[in-house]
Order: C-alpha cells, then structure tokens, then sequence
C-alpha cells in the first residue's frame, strides 16, 4: 500500500452557495488501524444536505459535529476492510459506520465500535447509506414518532422527489395517509405519482403553490413533513388543519441562505394550535429497531422503493455536491469513490 | 323587573386597536329562561386578550367561537341566579358559565347545563374567572402538559404579570423549576419577582432583551411559556436550549397588527430540535380534573397568588379592554357589573 490517501477538506464555511474554493483536495499518507480499529477502503459516500449544515458554524445541536476548517469533511459512507485489528469485522467485510465519521476519502481508519456491517446480499450497498441509512431512520421516525401520522390523513410532503421525502411519502402510503409531493419540476413531480405513488405533487415552480394546496387540501393538512422551510414552509402553515403537526426535518431554501427566510404565517401556529417539531434522527436512537425492521421489511417486499443517484469519482465531490441545491437530485445521491471489490 | 338588560354588542370587526366605535351599548328587554335555564344577574365578566381574537373573523379554531357583528360580545362571567327553572341552580347561588356565553351586559339567560357553581366562602368570586378559571386551567395545561416542566429547568415566561403568565410562572416555582419572566415595565417586574416570586424579571421595555437573556440563560432556555408572540418570541427562539419547549398560549403582540409581525429566527426550531405548539385550554377537557385540584390546593395554602384587577361599571367596558393592549394590566382583569349582593 505506497498508494496516498486523497481526501476532501473543508478550508474555508461556505457564506450561501459553497464554492470550489471552500474546499481542497489533498493526498496524505494512509493511516494505520490501532486496535480495536480498521481500515477501510471506501466504496460509497452520502452526500446530504445536512452536511452543508456541519460546514457552517450553526450554534445548537450540530455545534459538536460542526467542520472544522482544515480538517476533513465528515461523511457517511461504506467501505470494505482492508486491513483489521478486530476480530468481528474480518478483511473483505463491508461496514458503514454510525456516527457518520469516514469523510470523503480513499480510506478511513475507523473504531470496530462505531462499525456495522452492511450484506449486499440483502440490498445493493448504496441503499445502506439511503432508505436503509440515516434517511431512512430520518423519514420513519419524523413521520410515525414525531409526526404521530395516523391512517385516512392527509400529508404534504416538501422535497418529495429527495432522500428523505420520497421514503416519508412512501411511509404515508405504507400507512395509509393520503400523501400529497411538493417538489421542483414536471419530472420530479411524474416521478414522485408514477414511480413512487404519491396521490399527487405540486410543482412548485409551475406557480402557485398556495392556490395548489387549497384545492388538493380543502380539508387542510395534517402533518406536513418539511425538508425545504422558507417560504414553503410559510405557505403550508397557512393550510394547516387544526392540531396539524409540522415535522421540520431540514431546510435546503435557508442552508445556502445568508439571510435568514422570515415566516410571515406562524401565528397559525396558535390559531390551529399546531405542533411543530424540528427533530433528527440521532436524537432518537431509541427508535431505530423498530425503524430498521419495517425498513427492511418494506425494502424486501419492494412496498417500499429507493433509487440511488451514484455519481463515480473522488474528484467529482464538488459538483456532485452542488446538485443537492440546484434542485437536481432525485434520490439518495451517492458519491462512488472505488468498486466495490477491488 | 322592569328594568332593561344593557348590552355591549360588536358592530364592526376591529382592524388593528379596537376603536369605540367598534362597539355600542344597546338597551333590550331582559329575556325570561325556559325549562332547565336560569336568569343570571352578571355581577364579574372576564376580560382577556382572548376576546380580541373571536372579534377577528380567525381562520382556524377559532371559527365556531368568532363573534358575529350586531351580536352580543361573549364572555366569561360569574353571575347569580335570580330566577330559576333548574332545581340544581335555586335562586342566590353563584354560577359561572363553562361555554363562555354570558356575555358582557347586565342579565344572561344561560342553559343548566353548562353552569358550575362558584362558592364564595372557598375563594373571593373574581378568582373563579382568573386563577380557578380558564386563565388557572391555561397556564396549568401549558406548562406541564404542552411544556412537560421538568424540575430545575430554566423557564422564562413573557407576559409574566398577565392573568396566564402570572400563574404559569409560579407553577414554575411550585414545580421547582428557575423561573425568568419578561414585562413591560420596572413596576410590573417588581410585582413579578416580589409578590408572585419569579427569580427574575427581564423589562423589555428597558432595552436589549436579547442581551438580558444571555446574561440570565446561559445554558438556554428549556420552556418558553409564550403569551406575546412577535419580537418576544423571535428573540426567545434564538436563546432556545437544545430540545428546548415553547408552548405558545398568545400572542398579544400580533393580535391588533394589521401585518404580520415575521419570524426570524424559526430555523432554531430545526437547529435545536424544538417543539413549538400552540395551544388552548378548551381542548384539553381532559386535563381539567387534575388542573382544577390542583389549583384549588394551592390557592388554599397560599402557594399560589393571585390578583384581580376589578374595574366597576358596564359603561366601562371600552377603556377597561383596552387596558389588555396598553400594557396597564397586573393580574386577571375584571369588569364589576354589580354588588355581589343586591
């Protein structure tokens, strides 16, 4: 192994739109595993919205995730073993490791602690970091726990055609909610009815998106599952039904917003004596077995569909990145740094 | 009984500040009760922010209850029965009406069925349309069931000298939490921290409250108990601790804007994992019985004070609820119709 290890750092908090320039690459010496560690070859990354989250330095909860500056940039991903000084993860095993520490990189030399396998005999390894990763646990857990979704409701989801979004709407079909998209584009919208099965999805960009809702939610939404806030979260507030429940799990339209998106509607909030909710998933571990069986389950019987968007090539990191904010991203998008045997 | 029954009624939806002229003083014949309904002589009417929301034609849950123009003016009020055709209400026994329908005039013919009888010799009258009333049953539901208090929490309460605020802070105390109220004014805040004794009391009207709240919640706040809306609680949003509460009972602020006053801050919400609900009273009946015990034990051994501000005379009604929106008011207001005995 005289190869170097190629590894994306953040080097400067992107203010909006990250740039090229906030990131370099850099090729280092490949670190060794201690014990009880392993080195792994990555195969797949998560690139995700919230990791344009880490990289500012938001005050809360991310604040002991938050980038630093100069370090690498840390990632979910899946790697096989390369070299081990644990026993329970063997040479040749694929692993993804749960708090999201691999960066995006040839290799990461991560604890045997932190280590799950991932069998791509169960599923093709990318779903690992999508519908069975933390998307997955993100979706299930804002709509049944956080959401309290219940069957005959009517459910809008923003970001319908993403990561997240399309496994909730999913969900809300799994149980039996009727499920209205909100995404960019006729064909995002096509793909969250046809491939999906969605009831329906509001184009966002075809218009007029307030008008739209009162004619498909005359009786008002019950849970609104939110990926995008700004001024669809706004718009959605104002057709809420009374104890509606917002589950706010991201916010794409403030990520790369320098100013913050004001929301002129939130005295609904009283009015419709609303429960809003902003949640991760890492918050709420105690949910994750019961999430991953019916995951799995789903999967498996194919109630539940993915796709991921794998784009091949370390190098590729920045724009490949930037999809998710261009409103381009159907699916988990993955970024593929090698094959997967090698 | 020749006399008339005076009548305050809502001619004109009030836009911003009521005016006068939204209002008139009519004179009717006093209407005899049927079978199971009494004639009450009013002798307290409640006067509560509330009123200025049904004089808003709201959407939402407000619907059922939003005042009609040309109407009476509902309202709580504690009267005594002086002509009965229930055998549960005899003539001289002192009722108030669970809908809220008694309106604010002289006489009110009201259905059996919805009465309780309030007891004087337990507490003095008014306490039953302030702290035994809807304002107890509020801050009661608010904090320990929308805002799940914990012991030793940090709690700030805006409004704090208000009928809600001023119980829902010393429900704070009573549960062992550090209470931090916010009103308007050096005197309210005297009244706050010595008479109800809050642990502190920030006057947002002597300047930075932003700073204020750094000073005295260094680690965040875990509950807001929210009766202002607009400024309050965009500056609370960004002093939130992680998984921090916000139960939003009012929004004083918003009610006679005639624009909506925006949020700013509302991406904390996501940032910290928030849970912000709205909420009233009424639509919790399932909590009274525990509310109410509670209430009346800690009225009784005087671990919970309360203050009435009782202002005599129907013809004042005009500048007395507007006494709400001035900033003048400490503790439940009251409007006196006539001597308790008569």
């Amino acid at each position: 192994m005289s190869e170097l290890n190629r590894q994306w750092r953040l080097i400067a908090r992107p203010v909006g739109l990250p740039k090229p320039t906030d990131f370099e690459l850099v090729s280092v010496p490949i670190e060794r595993p201690g014990p009880d560690e392993v080195l792994v070859k990555i195969v797949y990354v998560s690139l995700a919205p919230g990791l344009r989250v880490y990289m500012s330095a938001a005050k809360g909860l991310e604040d002991k995730y938050a980038a630093k500056t100069g370090a690498p940039i840390r990632a979910w991903a899946i790697g096989r073993v390369v070299e081990s000084r644990s026993d329970r993860f063997p040479v040749g095993t694929y692993v993804r490791d749960r708090p999201g520490n691999a960066g995006i990189q040839d290799y990461s030399v991560l604890p045997a602690t932190t280590l799950e396998v991932c069998d791509p005999s169960v599923v093709a390894l990318p779903a690992y970091l999508g519908v069975l990763g933390t998307q997955g646990l993100t979706a299930h857990i804002g709509m049944l726990h956080i959401g309290s979704l219940k069957a005959h409701e009517t459910v809008v989801v923003s970001g319908a055609a993403g990561g997240v979004g399309s496994i909730a709407g999913q969900i809300g079909k799994i149980k039996n909610a009727r499920v209205i998209g909100i995404a960019g584009g006729s064909d995002k919208c096509r793909y969250v009815t046809n491939e999906l099965g969605f009831d329906a999805c509001l184009d966002y960009k075809a218009g007029d998106l307030d008008a739209a809702l009162t004619d498909m939610c005359p009786q008002g939404i019950d849970l609104f599952f939110d990926n995008v806030g700004g001024e669809t979260l706004d718009t959605c507030l104002s057709h809420m039904a009374i104890n509606g429940r917002i589950a706010i799990c991201g916010a794409t339209a403030a990520y790369n917003s320098a100013a913050p998106l004001p929301l002129k509607n939130h005295i609904q909030i009283l009015n419709r004596q609303l429960r809003v909710q902003g949640f991760s998933y890492y918050a709420n571990a105690d949910k994750f077995d019961e999430a991953k069986t019916d995951l799995q389950a789903w999967v498996r019987s194919g109630r539940l569909k993915h796709f991921e968007d794998v784009v091949v090539g370390l190098e590729n990191f920045y724009p490949t990145f930037m999809k998710l904010f261009s409103g381009q991203t159907v699916g988990k998008l993955v970024l593929q740094i090698s094959d997967e045997v090698a």
